[in-house]
């Protein structure tokens, strides 16, 4: 049966790149339809309760910049919130939450639900409409056809999923929920490059066995941190304590003596999983001089006993997953609820994608979220949020948009993903960005909401609380730039107190504010400026800009530098055969690439700057 | 692997059965294990978004006098409660709520999570472990192995699920949830009568896309009723209205127009559906006299746009679905948002069932819920509650327990079930009962709570509250049994204004409260009798007893007569063919069926009232 409406986008998959796609279609007016094997597991958490962290926290900030939901839900969801590396340089600060799993879920299917332009409907996608080789559409496991003009996958694990505990193993997309095995054959026989990844997710225990006593708490930050430059602290539900604990020799022992029976040892699993989120196995076999782990204990929600050991991912047998819980401090009685697993399940060299996040194999396809190799709920919402747009320009006919890697950690992932792929799950760090001063958490707004109310991703709401904040940022800057201290004067014997050395001569509060030892709080306390117009986050914002002024003008030098090359546009239809002085491999590495600009040609490992040189110099000569 | 544990009882399956019947073994003690596939699914209901009902309620309020959780999770969770029947007689007035599905689930979990006794664990079932004939575990898909004296299976639709939507069919336990096949092919291998339901839902809607101004809202009652015996209406969220609308010639003319491709009337589907709960091409096809078909739109819930249209339940194709739905008034431009589908399924013949509820053909193994062929929440709650309470004797070398016909609904339904079996799913109606005036929803505490107490079911925060009941009833009884009116005297002048008749010689208060026409708190007010200390129920359950006292007493007087023969045990060792007089036909009947009481014989279709005399002669004879 063919549905009587016709999409502009179909977004295959409700998780985190799911959610964000069809909202970012559907703000832009794209009439979208989500469609989803489960309402009931909209923005379903499928490993850990908690949101952020670091680069983590700056995509969920960027996605905020862009009018994304992912910050709202977690700020009507997170039951301890902070800051990390609070004491380090504003680049590497980082805000995290742990999630009341129902609340989160209940945040993201309400705003949802309250999208105009967007259409929900719960059944399993088993196949594409594919129409001149460029996907027109979605067939249902019942056989139901929806036609749409570009169709967005994001149906993360789920893809010939199989899940292992020990030497068991058994199909299914993740614990609870059915694999999407027709639509895996499907897109295999299709014209992608699939390969296998893995995942592991800890047991989970029951609170009222655990003996907190035994355990170090650790309390949320205060003041509360918010997430979304809208978010108040208001919106929070009751906040909690996490707990800490840690493995010790027996437990390595216990974990040692069953590796034998361990799927990732024993090779059972093919698949290759996150090297920055190992398995507590994983840990004990590669680290074998530590003997001991530290365990994040996290709750799961205000509302159930359930906690999930952050640090203890494991597929070992379960008999061993009950032996090394019960050797650890404070889980002497631990009931496990559930048991840990690994998942294996396909993905697509992210290679074979466009910068937009449409595949180059078929027009109108996009992917984004887990299947482009990633892990993460914050990297799949990322790419959701892209994919989605992109999705949504395709069908109106407009040019595709993604962010620069010196403008946002978003530019950064898609740009890794697509020049340099993956050969295990990918997740952000504050190490893959080159411009790390410059894509800060505190600013996302300020790259990026400009660009976001341009595409129509951002609303009159936030575009107004976004005006207000940066007229806000000026006339304190301008205010503070205009005040010119005199040596000897009154305020300089009050402002004595901040300053390692005195006033030598006039100068501006806005100078003064340079200095690394003043805080801008103090500063204008003692100068007498009143601040009472402005937020907390304008004062900090007014500072920083302040204080890395000069860093961030060097940054910013270098990055026009690059630009120059980084942006320039490499045709599609580019033979490198062509370019004079090319050696047969790094010709043959740009065939297979296809670079979208000279900068992403850049980035491919083996292509040395002396070969971009060559072929910046075919270029020229071609369009002279 | 093998669990290290061994438990008393094993609860198989996290429904409406499986958590009464681990929370009512928990509470006498038992050391009781949940065994769900999925611990998010915990309480989830599969169909219509409601608790209650004629029949049902009764069910409900007598699982709450026992103890158990569904009372006291829809108080939590109900947006919209009605008293049915308000203005008929007490017997077959009955509670009616509808539930926001989310705050019904968290309820139920909370619950479980919080029962000391009690554990919680997630993996699918796949086997039972059998011992000498007897059930003496459970096997997971993963293989591991969880020992326990008792097995309680409460499954649901989930045994070889086969899902129907017009001419489509996929396996599914219910949409978004994986059948339970391996235990299923387990089970056709053992010693059961197997046989297969169907059952059906309706479409889900986009409440946003509904024109709510073309229907006829229908709030909730006022004052807002209670479903638990400890329940206040403070502990209600916020209270909605539902709407009515109606099917109309053009639906009907579009439904029948699609029968040719319903799985119903094709011959897909073998398993018989519910007679009275039926699709409505069901309706369409049966009752082809009528125009015209009631449509309740109930909400999901309070932070949801999805809506349940009661009364559209159907597996036609999905295009005719959408047409007829858009050819309702309200509904012209309704987007679906699930679609509606019938699920077939296995089911045991309930014929095989002890009335505790254990299997006749394996020792230690209890059924109870949708697997025994009845259909409905509460008919699902009320078997689990039992059969884990006898599970948990079984394990403590007890004697098993159930209520008798006259003593609740419960005892209607299980006798009925393994009495008379059943070829269509089985629902509780008031006219199942033929002791109905005893068997009164205001009553359940009355005649419930003292077993439960006895039973170790009910706790001492409920006993306590319970004998304050029944102590005020009595008291208040007691005073206005006492309260001797003359005529002529200024309290027999205010009465008056209450009485049909005037009062010709002395009367006391409680003679004159069996007056049809007085209502109790006009009588209590003009006669200056000092209420305060009593509590609505308790008023009103004085008045019901002296008002039905004459036909309460004719009743019992009945019961006595019957229960003389009813409850007389038939030993399993009885050998039918010995009995003299019987004719083949009867005496295969008996022996196939195994009667535990001559009541329950006489019930079984074909055995006649001369027959039970035979039989109660030749036990008369044997005793001797
Ligand atoms: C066991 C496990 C452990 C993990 N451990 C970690 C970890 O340690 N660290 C970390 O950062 N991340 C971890 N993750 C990854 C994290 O859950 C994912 O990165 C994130 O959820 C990906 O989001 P997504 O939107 O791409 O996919 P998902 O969140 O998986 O969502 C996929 C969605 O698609 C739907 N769907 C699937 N197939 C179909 C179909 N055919 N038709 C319609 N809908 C369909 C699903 O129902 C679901 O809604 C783990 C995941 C799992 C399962
Ligand atoms: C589509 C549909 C329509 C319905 N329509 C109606 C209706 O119109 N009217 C009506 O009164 N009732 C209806 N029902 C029936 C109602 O949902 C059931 O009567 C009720 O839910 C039965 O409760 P239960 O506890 O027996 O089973 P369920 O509520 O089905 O619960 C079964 C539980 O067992 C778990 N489980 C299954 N297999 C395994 C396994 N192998 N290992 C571990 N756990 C397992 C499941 O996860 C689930 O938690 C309908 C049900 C469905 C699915």
């Amino acid at each position: 049966m063919e549905f009587p409406k016709v999409f502009d986008v179909i977004v295959v998959g409700g998780g985190h790149a799911g959610t964000e796609a069809a909202l970012a279609a559907a703000r832009t007016g794209a009439r979208t339809l989500l469609m989803t094997q489960n309402i009931e597991t909209l923005g379903q958490m499928s490993c850990n309760p908690a949101i952020g962290g670091i680069g983590k926290g700056h995509l969920v900030k960027e996605i905020d910049a862009l009018g994304g939901v992912m910050a709202r839900a977690i700020d009507r969801a997170g039951i301890q919130f902070r800051i990390l590396n609070a004491s380090k340089g504003p680049a590497v600060r980082a805000t995290r939450a742990q999630a009341d799993r129902t609340l989160y879920k209940q945040a993201i299917r309400q705003t949802l639900e309250n999208q105009p332009n967007l259409w929900l409907f719960q059944q399993t996608v088993a196949d594409l409409i594919v129409e001149r080789g460029q996907a027109a559409g979605v067939v249902t496991q019942m056989g139901l056809r929806f036609q749409g003009r570009c169709v967005v996958l994001t149906v993360g694990t789920f893809l010939g999923g199989v899940i292992h505990i020990g030497e068991a193993n058994y199909e299914g997309g993740r614990a609870g929920d059915s694999p999407s095995n027709a639509l895996a054959r499907r897109l295999r026989e299709l014209d992608f490059q699939v390969g296998r990844l893995k995942t592991g997710t800890p047991p989970r225990l029951d609170g009222r066995t655990l003996d907190y006593r035994a355990m170090t708490p650790q309390p949320g930050d205060e003041p509360t941190p918010v997430f979304s430059f809208l978010g108040t602290p208001e919106e929070h539900p009751p906040q909690v304590a996490c707990h800490i604990t840690r493995t010790n020799e027996r437990t390595h022992a216990i974990i040692r003596a069953g590796l034998d029976r361990s799927p990732l040892f024993s090779g059972a699993i093919e698949g290759v999983g996150p090297r920055y989120c190992p398995s507590i196995e994983d840990k004990v076999v590669r680290f074998a001089e530590r003997d001991s782990h530290q365990i994040f204990v996290e709750p799961e929600g205000l509302n159930t006993h359930e906690v999930y050991p952050n640090g203890v991912s494991t597929s070992l047998p379960f008999d061993v997953q009950l032996d090394f819980i019960r050797s650890i401090r404070g889980f002497e009685n631990a009931h496990i609820t559930r048991p840990g697993y690994a998942i294996e399940y396909d993905f697509f060299d992210p290679r074979g994608l466009k910068p937009s996040l449409e595949t180059r194999a078929m027009e109108n396809l996009f992917f984004a979220g887990q299947i482009n190799g990633t892990t993460g709920y914050e990297e799949a919402a990322a790419q959701g949020l892209i994919a989605g747009l992109n999705a949504a320009r395709k069908a109106k006919g407009l040019e595709p948009w993604w962010p620069r890697r010196d403008e946002a950690y978003i530019g950064v992932l898609i740009d890794d993903l697509i020049t340099r792929g993956t050969s295990e799950p990918y997740r952000m760090f504050t190490s893959r960005a080159e411009y790390r001063l410059l894509l800060r958490e505190d600013n996302a707004d300020l790259r990026l909401t400009p660009k976001g109310r341009e595409l129509g991703l951002v609303d009159d709401a936030r575009w107004r609380t976004f005006e207000r904040k940066v007229e806000n940022i000026e006339t304190l800057r301008g205010e503070l730039e205009r005040s010119w201290i005199q040596p000897d004067s009154e305020t300089a014997k009050r402002l004595a107190a901040v300053l390692k050395n005195p006033l030598q001569r006039e100068a501006s509060l806005l100078e003064l504010l340079r200095r690394p030892e003043v805080d801008i709080a103090r500063l204008l306390e003692l100068a007498e400026v009143d601040s009472a117009a402005y937020t907390p986050a304008e004062v900090e914002q007014v500072m920083i800009q302040a204080k890395y002024a000069g860093y961030i003008e060097r940054q910013r030098a270098e990055i026009e530098r690059t630009r120059r090359y980084e942006d320039l546009r490499l045709p599609e239809s580019l033979d490198y055969r062509n370019v004079v002085g090319l050696s047969r491999e790094v010709q043959e590495k740009l065939a297979a690439r296809k670079p979208a600009t000279l900068g992403q040609a850049a980035r491919i490992p083996g292509v040395t700057p002396a070969a971009i040189s060559l072929l910046l110099v075919h270029l020229r000569k071609k369009s002279a």
